[in-house]
């Protein structure tokens, strides 16, 4: 039986992978293509995070992460022109996956020993960064860097994760508060298309 | 004397980074800079592997990739628009370059005890993930992902020299298979244009 | 009290971070994106060669990053209309960082043993690579494959360092010549506009 973070990170990463093979057929990718694309949006953040806590990233030791990719894609294959009436689930989904991948990155830091102002940029890796190597991927300026409140929700969440730390409650109470945080966040910010400003010190130059 | 292997990598080396240089050069890139493309996609397959499965990326140990892509370049400098007539030898090279490193991909994964499927990936980020980088550094979206068999090849590879393995035969016995299996299968995919189907669920949007 | 060293590490940074956020501004990222891309442009460097040196990045144990990008962000947002005046002392910062971070890089690769042309390469690396990750980011060709000469004065002070060192001066020698060698070469190489020769070989074909 999986637990009930498994079934969460399996519907997180299927969201992920969704998102990043829906981009790739836009681009008019091949399957095999579309397939990389959609792992990378899924595993990637957790990859990077990995990578600078210098352990081995968790799709190395599961084939679920393959799996659930291959899913996907066979989904947006049977399913594709249909998946545009699904946009609110989908939505749904993402922010589901963006809350767990971030306390999932939070949490596994600070089991490593790492100050919180490091947990919180791992949480923020992990939820955020599938997305910009994916736009990389597809010769796009990343989404998150211009457009709604995405990683930022990150923030919010593993800064709410730290206070309930600092005020001394449980592990699990932390994740649910955290977790709950990067949710609510994304919701509230897309509903009321809360944005951040933009920055436009300088229009008169292109480089620096 | 240098093994079998040995010449084997250096002439994918020299497949690799002809292939960045020739691009970057396309570009209009310095010197400089057609060197550290074809550079990077020389080596930046097995680094990534490297980096995922914990150990020190070969070029670090070793300077003949650096002399390698050097002569490259130097090929470039003096015999560029003569180049285009020698397009099949550079198809073949690098299609040498494509086998031998993804059967050294396999090899090393294996060694480390990794399972087959991690293995398998990791042999196609060995053989193609150079040529990722190579074409996000040229701002291009990543021809792997559109065009041709290339990284298929690297899978259809892999999986030929697990099956060996699982039939028993030995080590050296599946490096051949494996590498053979995945110049066979890209020298046919050219050949006769076979191409993976293109995903096209949603033309009606441009983002999730 | 700051030594002198972590003020001049301070200044690179802060100029790093200034670039990467102009760049995101011309693009009209939001606060949040500029702020990611001047702290990847200023730490994206360091990092890479962390990784490949498998120790862990400068950044994850001390905030001063964070903090220097944050007021580098500041500076932006209030006085953005006015940095174009203060061209030239960016640019001397800018230089100072390039030297500093170049230093840094090879004399953190020597103290692991590895031999001189790994140095120099790590030296560049720390140097010049944040700069391309921010390039890649705002989706524009890696400037420095392309203009002036910017990571090839991270490679002439490195080789100067090496032979300092092979003539058997002290450490703060070989670091100061290294240093005062790439802010040279740097300076020198825009004042009287060398460049290194662009490569084209062959115009007449788009891929290889």
């Amino acid at each position: 039986m999986p637990t009930f973070v498994q079934i969460l990170d399996f519907i997180g990463t299927f969201a992920f992978a969704i998102s990043g093979i829906r981009l790739a057929s836009a681009k008019r990718f091949d399957w095999f293509g579309a397939y990389v694309v959609g792992f990378v949006t899924a595993i990637g953040g957790g990859t990077i995070r990995d990578l600078l806590l210098d352990v081995t990233p968790g799709w190395m030791t599961d084939p679920i992460y393959l799996i659930c990719t291959g899913l996907a894609l066979l989904w947006v294959i049977l399913f594709g022109k249909h998946l545009i009436h699904l946009h609110n689930t989908f939505f749904i989904f993402d922010s589901i996956g963006l809350a767990l991948f971030t306390v999932v990155g939070v949490g596994k830091s600070i089991a490593l020993g790492y100050p919180f102002w490091v947990a919180i940029i791992m949480g923020s890796i992990t939820g955020a960064a599938g997305g910009v190597i994916r736009d990389v991927f597809i010769n796009e300026i990343p989404l998150i860097f211009r457009k709604e409140i995405y990683a930022m929700a990150c923030v919010v969440g593993g800064t709410f994760y730290w206070m309930c730390h600092l005020l001394g409650m449980e592990s699990f109470v932390c994740q649910i508060v955290g977790g709950v945080t990067v949710f609510v966040t994304r919701i509230l910010a897309v509903k009321y298309r809360i944005c951040l400003p933009i920055l436009s010190g300088n229009e008169e130059e292109q480089e620096g």
